[in-house]
């Protein structure tokens, strides 16, 4: 569990920099930044959590996980363009906070009883529920609706994590397999372009229709 | 509450294949698209459960949710025409959905000890709930905030069920009323672009000054 | 309790108040607004009941709550030009009601058991909720991302409650020289134009590449 905490907390630091990054792109003060950080960081566990009945959740009821939202958000304030020269890095990052969520997402709900299918589903929307909420607060479509593999990844990286416990499989292993998994399908996908099929509607989406 | 399950699976596949369906408008990709079917078609009944404590949501703890979420997703992705032609069948089908979400909404806010006014809220609310994030996620104003009769054909329904309640009438023929009830306001409003009234400003929208 | 849960009440109505004046300005129906008003007003007491475990929460379990929404939505739809004159009076009431809910909800969230810090985190995040979700439903960037000193405001006021607490000051005392310094800050922000300091990016946020 200490290991798990490590990496939950690390992961909660790089998505808390993508939202801070997000937010001095747009301008905004000091503590929309922080607000900014701290909901990127902590909105996919905070939503977990609530799911399986775990409460308070972790993001508010341990300070550590505010900790180091705040250290992301002061770091990107102060250092930006630090930070923004660490593109690639971030995205290294990013990568990694995604798998470390997935992983821990699908564990927490396995240990609260929920089935494995629901389990990897929620360790899926874990690892995504930062960036999206981060993305709508930005009045943005969000990424992983519209990137490459993205969701795909969190979700085979949760997958390992179920499969494994229906296995009796070592818990540690399947983790550090799962997060190698999703880290790696991440990477590859932005480093080669890598996307899925699109739908090719008929219509233009310009002459999209109020449907209501 | 068979009968009930069914009716909200239904109302949980239409409200997907809306949301696949504005994500084939939106050029988003397969995944994209997923996501946002099981979000369209899940998130106003998982707001629900986790306000009436049900954990975990049905949505989460139920494979059979997710299931007919992806079907939707799927046959819209690779059926787009033919989705796309049957847009009338679909309208009816999403009004169809509104009314059978209000009615199981309130039902089982009053079997989980809600006072009645505020079950036939909850049951509005999970009527509307998922057509509402799919217009947030897309970054749009969503449509129950600006359509014609939609939210107020959800309340109606649901209050048909929760005032059977109070009279002691058989729950069966209420939320067959209450469903029939919401669903056709829900189409008359369609069909003859009926609306409620809107404000005149005196001042127009353009000149909005920001208020804070 | 009782002088507490009257604050809270205001609170929700002039929340709702800027709900229902910002849909008027988007020219939504009367049920729009009716919506909107009860979101804006209910939000963030709502999150906060759900993350301490207080189930239902108080603005879907009480109908005072609903009642204080909605009137403020009908007045304003009706005398959208005496509201629109009383300009000045709503940004007063708004920065009330950012006081009342950020020493509400911190009160409530000690009273649940939560520790100090997350206690004062929280009372600010039911504070700045309902404005939030208000502006992400009307698909702009929300204000208390943007704006000066609002958050902070809504912090200090919560933190004032939490110190109080741990020191055994008498609670009716911490409450209201809480909401007064919330109130206070917020006001001189909004006369004097006080704002936190503001990152500047090397780039130019228009030349924002995609992330991710």
């Amino acid at each position: 569990m200490s290991l798990l905490l490590v990496l939950d907390l690390a992961g909660t630091f790089v998505f808390a920099l993508s939202g801070a990054t997000a937010g001095v792109e747009r301008r905004l003060d000091l503590f929309g930044i922080l607000v900014l950080s701290f909901v990127a960081g902590n909105f996919g566990g905070i939503t977990r959590d609530l799911m399986i009945g775990a409460v308070p959740p972790a993001g508010i009821g341990d300070w550590r996980y505010l900790a180091v939202s705040l250290l992301a958000g002061v770091i990107t304030f102060y250092r930006y363009g630090a930070v923004d020269r660490l593109r690639s890095p971030v995205l290294l990052f990013d990568a990694a906070g995604l798998a470390l969520f997935a992983v821990s997402g699908a564990h927490k709900a396995l240990v609260f009883g929920l089935n494995p299918l629901m389990a990897a589903l929620l360790g899926m929307l874990t690892g995504i529920g930062g960036g999206m909420v981060r993305d709508v607060l930005l009045a943005n479509v969000p990424t992983v609706l519209r990137a490459d593999i993205y969701a795909t990844a969190a979700l085979a990286g949760a997958a390992v994590v179920v499969v494994g416990e229906l296995l009796k499989l070592p818990p540690t292993a399947t983790t550090i397999v799962g997060a190698l998994l999703c880290f790696g399908l991440r990477l590859m996908a932005l480093r080669r372009g890598w996307h899925l099929p699109v739908a090719r509607p008929e219509r233009s989406p310009d002459q999209q229709q109020s449907r209501d």
